[in-house]
């Protein structure tokens, strides 16, 4: 059957496109039309998701749809933005209806829980590609940046560190099929599969947090990225940064990974500075947001990141991040 | 040597988030932020451009950088809008510094032409793929659609139809090596290779046209989906189609290529209706814009589309446009 691309965003891509107040034209003419409110301001990020790079290429539809929102709604968490619309750029080696009834399924659960309609899109064949962009709202000049952090600021993270890593690497140890008892296995799996975006903490921490990142390619790489655009450097205890019973089980077997999970990404946590007297305001944000809040370390003069454990030694931990080029070239 | 995500974005296109009132913030953080003005709606458009689909796999760095952009540019002039910004996800096989030089240089040039700048990208490892995200400003409510056709409204097109599919032709038939004499056939490739997206023209029909599109899936194809859309039908007289010197020349001798020029795409010529009323109001734009307008049909009621030569015989032509996936499915 001959299968035009028309009819495959007609078919699992317009129902996306639900109403909102702000969409004056979704899916369906040369491009969409928006509106903005006029104390609002538009935080826009876009990101390409590769088979085989971004995920395993045993990776379902599902799995895939749900994580190519999700990761870019996860840079509107970390400007404190409230979702708006996204657009999608699919490309795809051949017309696969199971495929795609999975992937739009998912797409959709993901886009209903978010609140966030599909507004427009381009399908076209090739090698399988998932690029989002999403716009996301901000009161006007109240975006979290990452060039905010002072000296004194205290750094925190949300949720737990390195489960995706390590989901990653019990994929990679082609230990994907597991037992029933391999419940917390199946959890670090599916924090790699699933990320859930910070979105609510995001726009909690709007006027508090000074500077704030989604980790996307590893803790330390991404804190460095607010150090360098702040110009400061920062104090870690490795002993506060969470993890989850997951990850720490794992970690007592397999101790020679603890450097892969601070050094590699697919959290989407967000890790932010707050002034020393605004700590107080993150009781009730944790409490709000039925997520842990850790205080990690704080921000100090100089330009490096340091970790010490608890007799304060500095301990020695490469930057070893995920880097697409770093790795071949 | 190795070179990181993150180098290859400093060093290629951060230069070309140029200064714009609307844009708060470009490429350095999680995401972007821009303002709209109070009276003004967003148009947004994403178009993904393909290794060997939307290009053939010996175009220049130059070329491919060009149409990437100006094919989403291409969706604004359709809509009547001016741009504002846009963003890039670009996924390259390996890092070849001088192909990203090429591409770079090339993607200011036409980013600065049309006053466009880049805000926020994405770079992976894959196989080579382009996707650009444009957004443009049209005044709340003005945006041109393919819906507003009426029965009893002119057609138009601008420039000439059918130079980008012979170059495509030529190309294929690895003709690139043209000698001095051919400049014919190297302004029809350079058709292919760059187009010009009618953005002033598309600005100056706002509020004259009724309906609107522009050609990149072919003549035919294209003015299909504002019939579609419009509920109506429309007569066109093959004779009036406009042709360039160069397709004239070449059909002359290739006669059989004549569907040809109807039904392939990637012309980015606009094809609008006109309420009578209003045809008088096209000469001071065609004189404005330096652009040929040709009236080329009417719509009528029904929902087909009809061609007549000069002896007003209808003649039949299959709308069999290019189609990504309805070839090999």
């Amino acid at each position: 059957m001959s299968v035009s691309e028309f009819e495959i965003i007609n078919r699992y891509f317009a129902c996306h496109s639900f109403a909102s107040e702000n969409i004056i034209l979704g899916i369906g003419d040369d491009a969409a039309v928006v509106s903005v409110a006029a104390d609002k301001q538009l935080v826009v990020s876009i990101d390409t998701l590769i088979s085989g790079v971004h995920f395993p290429v045993q990776t379902s539809a599902a799995d895939i749809a749900w994580k190519a929102l999700a990761v870019n709604l996860s840079d509107l968490a970390a400007m404190g933005a409230s979702p708006a619309w996204f657009t999608l750029a699919l490309s795809l080696p051949q017309v696969d209806h199971n495929w795609l009834a999975a992937f739009s399924e998912s797409l959709a659960d993901i886009s209903s829980a978010y609140h966030i309609p599909l507004i427009g899109g381009d399908t076209t064949r090739g090698p399988l590609s998932i690029t989002i962009q999403v716009a996301g709202h901000v009161k006007a000049g109240q975006a979290l940046l990452r060039s905010g952090a002072k000296v004194g600021d205290q750094i925190f993270v949300s949720g737990s560190i390195g489960d995706a890593a390590l989901g990653l690497y019990l994929l990679q140890q082609q230990a994907e099929n597991l037992g029933e008892k391999d419940y917390l296995r199946r959890d670090l799996i599916r924090r790699l599969n699933r990320p859930q975006p910070r979105i609510e903490l995001g726009q909690a921490l709007s006027g508090i947090a000074s500077a704030c990142i989604d980790i996307s390619d590893g803790l330390f790489a991404d804190l460095a990225h607010i150090l360098k655009t702040s110009k400061v450097g920062a104090r870690l205890q490795q002993a506060q940064i969470p993890l989850s019973e997951a990850a720490q089980q794992f970690l007592t077997a397999n101790p020679q990974l603890r450097s892969t999970i601070y050094n590699r990404g697919d959290d989407y946590e967000l890790c932010f500075c707050v002034p020393a007297e605004k700590c107080g305001q993150l009781e009730m944000i944790e409490k709000a947001q039925y997520c842990r809040l850790s205080h990690i370390g704080e921000i100090v003069s100089g330009d490096d990141l340091q970790l010490f454990d608890v007799q304060n030694n500095r301990l020695d931990y490469r930057h070893d991040s995920y880097d697409h080029f770093a790795k071949k070239t």
